[in-house]
């Protein structure tokens, strides 16, 4: 089937919190795309308005089925619909499985920078965030696995969440890795609560490994969702028909990288992409224009009206970076490169 | 405008909690109606799904301001936009409440019988439920003043919960007594949490009163929503244009408690209708047929596939009675009655 990653839906006299703009301002910082979801879900959503019905309602067999399969076919391993639970989102069940798992005063650990709500979940449970920083060389980042192991043995720690594939990095972890993780957890007595929300949208190499795939994982937990992939937070269907519009959407966001990955090189080369494989959000190094990434956001809002999201709010060496929601018509996206560039040229005067 | 309350949605084949049955059982229980929500809400929906975005959404000031219109026009009180939070229903917030306002091993007072999922919300969370249960005088419910203040006094007691109008006796309390309560609660420094969900669906007499509405209002806390009015609990729209859909969908439930109240009267007389004005759940005292409704709802499903809930999950003197969903059309009310007759006939033997 035909797509349409052309035209952005006009969502400006919407509810939507990305578009919640002043008049010119371009949005490229929460992670909610600007392309029509896949046709085939808003035919079947068409069908289930027209019948009226909105009352209570609770996934049956079919529902896991559909997961099940999604996940065979996409990722190559198929889960049991026993392992399954259905939850109303993956950040209130990060929260409840946070209150569930471990006690106040806990540690739950992080690998700074990382996907800002977790702190929330941790925080405002009166949990303490402990950090095993990713190091960062410049080009890449990686696990000190020494440190990590290190903090898995504090007896305070009881949970750790980690983020596969990674927000904001982009980065997809090997099965290795996966797998030493939850070796060391598991050593440790440390549930692994793994969100994979990003999962679907791995663009090019390597495919992630689903937690739920490998051998240690009785004291694994592994969050899934169709709301990234289909742009549908606000709702909860959609594993059955859309593997087509998935891999068409990864090919348009590759254009979108490519695209933005050169044009950085040319016009900013002082500015360095250090994102990876996954998700559809750019990980950008600024650490040439800026050491304090908020400002520079702030900055870049109010003189282009360029709106992406400070890299600080992910904590670690997140002051140096910014993050760029690429997951939008082509033509958005160079209208936002001649933002970033006009931005830059400004904030270095 | 026309509304079809002939004919229900035939939802057999969907997720739905309410049709999950066999073969010919009458699902007559949940709180879920057996009528297509208002068109005005499936346009508006339509609308929203053609555009196709799904994406992260907080409700707007248009948002909280038809909340207000609404109540000044349906119940003659203009609540302040500033008075309200959204949350995503009624059970959850009541959850997160009961955690905010009270402590572990705390009393929340309750008034049985009453909606069951109080007791969740308050056991769940580690507190107990004191009950000053209703006073009933074999036609009529009414409040035990003294006992109400003896247990509001226990300093255990920070928070009440209580059901404006009633679930399962749909009773509408007057103002004088929503006023009193508020007054007993304020002096004795409990929290007053209102569930108001039913509040849009008083059938007749005197409209309920909003909690808002009252004078002293500083410690309270007053639920509302469009889910029950419009059966939209798997939703979150719908203020703007129901009002007209209400009122006849208030017609023809009239219509529906006339025919069952009658039907009851001539064929099983040993049975008696004791609801009030408000809701479309009919709560009906079975005590000459059964001294444990709980064992006649499970007979009553096995020979009729009648489906009604158990008066007892409600506690207090529920054993009494059972709770008769009446929001359907009445040709489907009809059959209910032909199968409750027949089990009642059946169980008497
Ligand atoms: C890593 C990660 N987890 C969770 C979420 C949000 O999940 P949900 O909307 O299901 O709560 C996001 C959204 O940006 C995310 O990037
Ligand atoms: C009194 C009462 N409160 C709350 C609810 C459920 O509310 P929600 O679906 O918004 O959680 C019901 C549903 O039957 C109810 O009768």
């Amino acid at each position: 089937m035909e797509y349409d990653f052309k035209n952005a839906p006009d969502r400006s006299h919407t509810d939507s919190v990305k578009w919640d703009v002043k008049p010119g301002e371009l949005p490229m910082w929460i992670a909610d795309m600007d392309f029509k979801t896949a046709p085939e879900i808003i035919k079947a959503m068409k069908e289930k308005v027209s019948l009226g019905a909105f009352g209570y309602e609770w996934p049956q067999a079919d529902y896991f089925n559909a997961v099940a399969d999604w996940y065979e076919i996409e990722h190559g391993y198929r889960p049991q619909t026993n392992w399954m639970i259905f939850t109303t989102g993956v950040v209130p069940a990060i929260s409840s499985i946070v209150r569930r798992v471990s006690h106040i005063g806990d540690n739950v650990l992080v690998q700074e920078p990382v996907y800002n709500i977790f702190y929330n979940s941790i925080l405002n449970n009166g949990r303490h965030v402990l950090s095993s920083n990713l190091v960062f060389d410049g080009e890449h980042y990686s696990i000190d696995w020494t440190d990590l192991e290190e903090k898995l043995a504090d007896p305070l720690t009881t949970l750790m969440i980690f983020c596969n594939p990674h927000n904001p990095i982009g980065k997809v972890w090997t099965k290795a890795e996966v797998q030493k993780i939850a070796q060391l957890c598991q050593k440790h007595h440390v549930v692994l609560l793994l969100d994979e929300i990003h999962g679907d949208l791995v663009r090019k190499g390597q495919g992630y490994t689903p937690a739920f795939s490998i051998e240690a994982k009785s004291n694994v937990i592994s969050l899934v969702s169709p709301s990234k992939t289909f742009n549908v937070a606000a709702l909860h269907a959609a594993y059955e028909e859309g593997h087509d519009w998935l891999k068409k959407l990864k090919q348009q966001l590759n254009e979108n990288f490519d695209y933005v990955s050169q044009f950085i090189q040319e016009n900013v080369p002082e500015v360095k992409v250090v994102s990876g494989d996954a998700t559809y959000l750019m990980w950008i190094n600024v650490q040439k224009v800026t050491d304090n990434s908020a400002d520079f956001a702030a900055f870049l809002r109010k003189e282009t009206g360029l709106i992406i999201s400070a890299g600080s709010v992910y904590r670690g060496n997140g002051q140096d970076f910014i993050r760029i929601n690429l997951a939008c018509p082509l033509a958005m996206v160079k209208d936002g490169m001649k933002r970033l560039v006009e931005g830059i040229r400004k904030y270095s005067k």
